[in-house]
């Protein structure tokens, strides 16, 4: 912080980083936009704007950029803001049960490098799955540019995430209670830097809803088939997080109190209808490739009589999540994903019998506009976070030249 | 508007009346309080706030009260606002299947005169209902002081309401479809008048959360036995709607498959168990007093096989919605009050029998603090709403004297 801003009011000088990270934040989800815009969206005056740009500008965050719809506007074109090339970066990692998908992520969801590789998820100890994901990692921060800043890491998890401080409560297809992921994985590497972990669903409907196929769409849910079934709700605008963070179990919504023992303990919950293993054991696909059921499904030409039925049970249970959340859209990720392909009619068909007609009509089903990348962009959405809160602390605590902190 | 208010910006007007708004929310909330906190609560100087309270003195709101706390205070005890006797006022409606209750209610949530009546819901047409709810509201409007502005009319419904416009979709034990109440109760009174339209549960939810059993807890939902079951669900702080404001039909949530037939249309929705017409042939309760189910819950000294059984149903199904929302708390409205005093031991059994270990840990099942008047008072609130967006716009809106345009 210079002298002369340290010399600003507190109060002054926080309304200002605010409003740095509200731009940038714009920014990132525009990719390129112009002052006028800005200046329209943030209802400050033109020369606040040109300040703040210029200061992104200094912290080599953003750079000039040509003037945005100049061959439109009446008069004199607005000036262009676009990201800086070698501006800052974070690390996303996806955490799955039989494998891990982590990226280099620029400031506008821009995925920069990306790698993925087997985990020993079922049964394997934290600390392995910790190594294994932090050589991940390596991998893809040493393509980095020297001077690039990497301010933090974000990380989806298939399980129960305390918000106050990010532990895994559960993760029940990797067999984890009461995990602190964030520590393992810093201690593997060597650095001090912000970690912050979520529900994979959750990180999927955060993604879905910024980049994907909810944009502009305030209440929508992300249903995810990873093993099993989560959800992340966005309503109105927000995320829905509960109390302690758990919101969106919906995998553990009762479907049949007759049916399978579930995991939980319970008899029939819909995950046990729904869930990878159930389908696995419906087309007859080897337990060891229960964790690419996504996979398995796309291999399928035409939906058999079992797929069938369970895109039908799909719909059913979407009928009491549209009953309960009454949302615009639902997302269907993970390998709900080729399922719908495959038995998208069934699905539709299964919801429509079941919801109210008040919340079904305006109801649509649909496939994540981000393909599968879905969680592990929403995993950068919340390692970048900081930045947008206040990007001089933010890039105060980032890292540069990690490859070299790495290797030492 | 005074002609030097007039010649104020249109945005500086603008701000100030929604300051004037906000504070006269925090006296609403409060009953009484000191002009020190309100200072402190909106961030404001002294003097913007004298210049607030005092329109609101001249536009008879408020008025000026002995010190808050003055015995604790060291220095001067800071002057205390407190509600004008023959402020605006507003009625509320809550609309039952075979009654409706009306009630007379005051800024700060006082209950100024209340009466209820049978109506013939089941079958009755929504006019003869509208005409028997406005001679319950020309009632209660007889007794008001003629000075007293009439802000408008909230009504609470059984039932799915379209949050645009307050249509009523649905309210299946009213057997209504697509009603335009407010206009029908309005027609009735020959008045003109905001009427504002909302699900019971919700105004359950919104009352609990503001001044019942919820005061600061952000999460929480209101289930509500009302012949059929529904929920009202307050996340973060803020009501969960949905895209068109049918969000919480957690009565429709899939229970059991094998079950009964609901009048949705589906087998075994949660309400074929717990609903009230269960419950009442569990206990062999004449289909006439179906609708007092509360009542006949309190005449039972010690429960039943069969109660003991509900109960244990209740908390099944509260465990599918532990781990859907996450709440901090679970109120327990309607007939399902008299359940849980008779049967609590059974449904928190219930409830931790099913619901995952993290959502459960933080959970608490407990009865209304507003006892049977949450709906009501709920409803009382949105009816108050206009005035805490714009007081001076509500109340050019309001109406005085309401009994002399009654009775012409």
């Amino acid at each position: 912080m210079s002298r002369q801003r340290a010399g600003l009011g507190t109060n002054q000088e926080a309304v200002r980083r605010h409003n740095l990270g509200t731009l940038l934040r714009h920014v990132h989800r525009a990719g390129h936009i112009s002052r006028a815009e800005l200046t329209s969206m943030m209802g400050l005056n033109r020369s606040t704007i040109a300040g703040l740009v210029a200061e992104l500008e200094s912290l080599g965050v953003t750079e000039r950029a040509l003037p945005v719809g100049a061959r439109q506007g009446a008069g004199r074109p607005s000036a262009g803001v676009a990201l800086a090339d070698n501006g800052p970066y974070v690390i996303a990692v996806d955490l799955g049960v039989d494998r891990a998908a982590v990226a280099r992520v620029g400031l506008g969801g821009v995925v920069q490098q990306r790698t993925e590789a087997p985990i020993d998820g079922g049964g394997g100890e934290a600390w392995q799955v910790g190594a294994s994901v932090a050589a991940l990692i390596r991998g893809v921060v040493e393509g980095a540019p020297a001077a690039a800043p990497l301010v933090g890491i974000g990380v989806s998890v298939p399980g129960l995430v305390r918000r106050s401080d990010g532990l895994i409560r559960l993760a029940p297809n990797l067999e984890w209670h009461d995990v602190s992921f964030g520590s393992i994985v810093l201690a593997a590497l060597g650095l001090d830097i912000p970690v912050s972990i979520a529900n994979d669903a959750d990180l999927g409907a955060l993604a879905e809803h910024q980049r994907g196929a909810g944009v502009g769409i305030d209440d929508l849910i992300y249903v995810s088939g990873n093993v099993g079934v989560g959800a992340g709700v966005i309503t109105g605008g927000h995320r829905l997080q509960g109390a302690g963070g758990y919101a969106g179990e919906l995998g553990h919504l009762r479907f049949n109190p007759q049916g399978r023992p579930c995991h939980c303990g319970n008899l029939g919950c819909w995950e046990t209808e729904v869930g990878a293993h159930a389908i696995a054991e419906a087309i007859h696909c080897p337990a060891d490739k229960v964790a690419q059921l996504g996979e398995v499904l796309g291999g399928f030409d035409k939906p058999t009589r079992e797929l069938r039925a369970t895109g039908t049970a799909l719909g059913h249970g979407l009928a009491s999540i549209v009953n309960a959340f009454n949302p615009r859209l639902v997302v269907l990720g993970g390998y709900f994903r080729s399922l719908f392909m495959l038995v998208g009619a069934e699905v539709n068909a299964g919801l429509a019998d079941r919801a109210l007609p008040a919340p079904l009509e305006s109801v649509t089903l649909a496939l994540p506009g981000l393909g599968e990348d879905s969680v592990l962009l929403g995993a950068a959405e919340i390692a970048f976070e900081p930045l947008f809160v206040d990007p001089v602390a933010a890039l105060g605590n980032a890292l540069v030249d990690v490859r070299s902190r790495l290797a030492g």
